[in-house]
């Protein structure tokens, strides 16, 4: 007899579970492995755990955890690299915020960390943010091969380099206000948020060993599952309010971001997340039903409201 | 018969000629390392390269080189943890002179990347600096051990974060206009610039798996070489000009920046530097003739006049 498929009520249920759970897990981790405040410097790492802890759905941290589950790796030593990971997610918030980037007072529902602080104390929060999340991942604790370790590190940093995040947010900084193609925007979001996501979800079969096919899979999943995140993140900023949403929103239309919304409208751009999301779940076949919890998590992306 | 000792000019030359040949080497190793200007997203990579080739002293991958040199470590490998940490050093720089830091217009002789570029510009390339640096170290080309890899990425990331360089810059952002004590301007330097130092002479030892008592020693001699030097820098500022020191001259007494030449005087200070460079020197007493080019090193920084 068949497992009877759970009802798409259950599946959610089960899902924001599973959420919630991984959220307060790597909160816990974040709290032991970032510096406390303490001596003379006390306000930089204040500034650090105020970017760092409290906030978030822990997107890319529950892709590491699910990602590496799939391989029965240590819940603590995923548990490092969810941390590490949303470490460097969290330092390039910060940066992105500033006055001379996107210029945000608003960040998760509460102040901005420039905001909070100050400029200055914003941009060595990110700066130490993004060395701690390398520290972590080389540290002995993350594996017991330092091979894996090397790996993380490698594979963090192409994700979040020139030729990843940090060019991605320079595309964007230089697209506002111009015109730019669907196809331009595509590669624009794949650098600046799409890498960082197909990374969270590579680095559980990098801490598996897994075989290299294993790994393109989840690389795929990681990478169509980010592209239709940025989608929808763009219509919730589209339709969405402040309060749903914990940051200003209607900024992108406000000052000329592109955005696929604002390219293909609405109900075109919706469809092309549920395409990419559907894309993601293919990717996962060859692990079974073990692998419901990130199928579920690609329907989740799609039509969740804040 | 023993080696006659040569006279303090022919040392001069021969370190000025080391350090030359140094310097070049690196220039090359970054070169091949950074990123190239391509695609939509190539003002970055600009800037990255603006900031990181043709300029400075190289002090730092001085000291990679020739202590990696004391253990016959492959010159290849050696440059490029020399590269990674003159990258770490350059985003460093670009991040210090934004406005909201140290606000400097002129750096190594020429506008400071915020002024040749832009201000988001400039956070971003010191941002994709700091990420290169540390995949440089990680990847396989490094060290055929991975664990002597994520030994150097741990140790340049405790050097250069939160509870180092990052720490120092925010000790002195909190410093100016108020008045620190000689033991707190001393650990600000210790954190700000010379725990990098620290690591830029212990790298070699890490490359070299050298002995725990071999990596102290050149531990030491860092410690005490980055502290005369920062001494030494801070009398250049007030006594050399803008032409000799290729940045602005005078700002630290005109922005009441804490300085040992400001609490002791000049000639104090300059006694302090002298006695940490012998201090320095003594640390190297076990490697014999093999380290006389970085004992010159010693001598140099606390002569230079630019």
């Amino acid at each position: 007899m068949m497992t009877p498929v759970a009802s798409l009520a259950e599946c959610e249920a089960g899902l924001a579970g599973s959420l919630g759970a991984c959220a307060r897990l790597v909160e816990q981790a974040l709290d032991v492995l970032l510096p406390t405040p303490e001596g003379a410097e006390a306000r930089l790492t204040e500034a650090m755990r105020y970017a760092a802890l409290g906030g978030g759905k822990r997107l890319r941290a529950f892709l590491v955890m699910e990602g590496a589950a799939l391989f029965a790796v240590s819940e603590t030593c995923a548990a490092r690299v969810a941390a590490s990971v949303e470490m460097l997610h969290a330092y390039s918030l910060v940066h992105d915020d500033l006055p001379a980037m996107d210029d945000d007072d608003l960040r998760r529902g509460k102040p901005s960390a420039h905001r909070a602080f100050d400029e200055a104390t914003a941009i060595l929060a990110g700066d130490a943010l993004q060395t701690r999340a390398f520290e972590v991942l080389a540290e002995p604790d993350t594996h017991s091969d330092p091979q894996a370790r090397c790996e993380l590190v490698a594979a963090l940093a192409a994700a979040s380099g020139a030729r990843g995040m940090a060019g991605g947010q320079m595309l964007d900084m230089l697209a506002e206000g111009g015109t730019l193609t669907a196809a331009e925007v595509t590669r624009l979001q794949a650098l600046k948020t799409g890498r960082l996501i197909q990374f969270s979800a590579e680095a559980g079969a990098i801490l598996g060993r897994a075989p290299p096919p294993q790994r393109l899979s989840l690389a795929g999943y990681g990478r169509d599952l980010g592209a239709a995140f940025q989608i929808a993140d763009d219509l919730l900023d589209a339709v969405g309010s402040t309060a749903e949403i914990g940051k200003t929103a209607g900024k992108d239309a406000g000052s000329g971001k592109a955005t696929l919304v604002a390219l293909l409208g609405v109900e075109r751009a919706r469809a092309q997340a549920e395409l990419l999301a559907e894309q993601a779940a293919g990717h996962l076949d060859g692990f079974g039903r073990r692998a419901d919890m990130l199928r579920q998590l690609a329907e989740y992306v799609v039509s969740r409201r804040s």
